[in-house]
């Protein structure tokens, strides 16, 4: 399939998913919650879970119109946006896509409650189009992104990580969602127990690739593409998969360095951040990182196996190389 | 009924209530989060709505096991809890109940996503006992909540309200809860429109008068009692109805210097409680808004009239007699 039409495969279900929200966020009881919902919802986002949704749901030979299936795509999209909004009032974030975030265009309170609204909301979504286990499924997706939280702040905290302990935060903050978007879309086609897992797995490994090109971009992207400034993952002290893999492939002395500037002070590590990614690149930390993420992909399709090939199939395989490369 | 008979009554539910708690918050992943949650959950609060969500389901006839009707239970008390949770945070609170405040004691993170957490484990527990309308009724109540914060929050900005402004968000704010956990109750148990909306005005009519009694004890409770001090809602400019009613019932002059000391600065607002408090009590305010709310538990237990009297309808009568003449 060429990249091109991929592309505009992409382009289009964009589009009807985005109907589908403009509708559903129409029905929204207050004026003022209204408008922070289409500002929280229409800010560019790429829309990767519901189309993972619709894609999976025709790969397991989801039939019929399409109607019911977006209404579970979007279910997907709001927990996204809710998990964004209440992340940026964590993490006191002022941007957001290169726009002000809603707790700074709004403040605290309308940025917790539009997320509570959106998490809730999303639930009922799920209900209505995929009964019980679809609340289910993505109510244990939202347990697997909290506790995820948890342990990547006491990580944070104690200063130190390993690549396990990478994997299993990016698995549960990323990889939980975009794994039952999957999930969730062989449910409502109707497909048994070995197509479920196989999207569950398809979904898992995209997940954690799509989470390393964000912590490469938190290095290397440009700031007018990603629309935030790079290098808050260090500042946070958060040990992402390129330091990490550059720590083990250092020596002695740019080891200690990089060891010095993470136990540094919030401030510190933010003046040594030019620092800190020219010894990454050094020790070859990027280009890793790049390698397992494309692993990861690879095995990702390499689960979708069970399903027939085709459209849906090559569809799906241009998602993950665009996972791969994108600048944003 | 004798009043110790209630009271027993209430004391025995709420033990098997918070057993119940106990062994699902067991299953918490996350050790350090599983501790937020039993710090949040278990902190003496009533249990008011899932004693609701009990009572109403053996009033419309629910009979076998109380298993699945006290996991549905449980559900409404962790709804109310991730609400504790987020307001404790966008109120920027320190104490909950006279002990420090999850967002005090483990900060803004654990107290967001603790809530977030509970609020996906109450709908997964709907979904689970009560299948998709569960979720709906749920999800339902949800928007109100959100709606009234946000209603809420546009008055207190206007420093203007009506009576009938205060009863939309008492509705939403207080009311929309406790009507879905009488409504399920009455679902769960298999009942029908006729009872269902019977539960729902019970409900909702408690609800408002349980949010009355809130906003009594916010100007004549004792902080030892109640576990956090006198006027906080004058601080913060929310007209709640003892303080409408003085103003409806005040001479000119009278009307005049409370208004005025509604629009100085939140602490002008602090220093003039005790001035205000006493300008509400010589016109009758409280007096009237306690009324009020006796008269909405009157109008909730009419709407029972359609389930057969005994014992569990003696009990909900307690139980609004208890929210009435509560103290904390």
């Amino acid at each position: 399939m060429e990249a091109t039409e991929v592309l505009n495969y992409f382009r289009e279900a964009s589009g009807r998913i985005d109907r589908v929200l403009r509708i559903d966020l129409e029905a929204t009881g207050d004026p003022e919650l209204a408008d922070v919902l289409r500002y929280a919802v229409f800010n560019g986002g790429k829309r990767i879970r519901p189309q993972l949704v619709l894609l999976t749901w025709r790969l397991a030979g989801g039939a019929g119109g399409e109607e019911e299936v977006c209404r579970l795509a979007i279910a997907f999209e709001y927990l996204h946006v809710a998990s964004l909004l209440h992340d940026d009032v964590i993490d006191h974030s002022d941007r957001r896509r290169g726009l002000p975030s809603v707790n700074a265009r709004w403040g605290l309170a309308p940025a917790i409650l539009a997320g509570d609204f959106l998490h809730s909301r999303a639930l009922d979504l799920a209900g209505e189009v995929a009964g019980r286990e679809g609340v289910t499924l993505m109510s244990r997706a939202i347990g697997a992104m909290v506790a995820a939280e948890f342990l990547q702040a006491r990580l944070a905290a104690a200063g130190q990580s390993t690549r396990d302990d990478y994997f299993r935060v990016a698995a549960g903050k990323t990889g939980a969602l975009i794994a039952s978007a999957c999930e969730s879309g062989v449910v409502l086609a109707g497909g048994g127990n070995v197509q479920r897992l196989a999207g569950l797995r398809y979904g898992e490994n995209l997940g954690l690739a799509f989470q390393i090109v964000d912590d490469l971009l938190d290095y290397l992207g440009d700031p007018a593409r990603t629309g935030k400034e790079v290098g808050n993952d260090l500042v946070e002290g958060k040990l992402t998969l390129p330091l990490l893999l550059a720590l083990e492939r250092a020596g002695t002395d740019d080891r200690r360095r990089l060891l010095t500037l993470l136990a540094a002070t919030p401030e510190e590590r933010r003046l040594g951040f030019a620092e800190v990614r020219e010894l990454i690149e050094r020790h070859g930390g990027f280009a890793a990182a790049g390698e397992k993420a494309a692993e990861l992909l690879n095995e990702g399709l390499r689960s979708l196996g069970c399903f027939p090939g085709g459209r849906d199939l090559d569809l799906l395989s241009g998602l993950a190389d665009y996972v791969l490369r994108r600048d944003k």
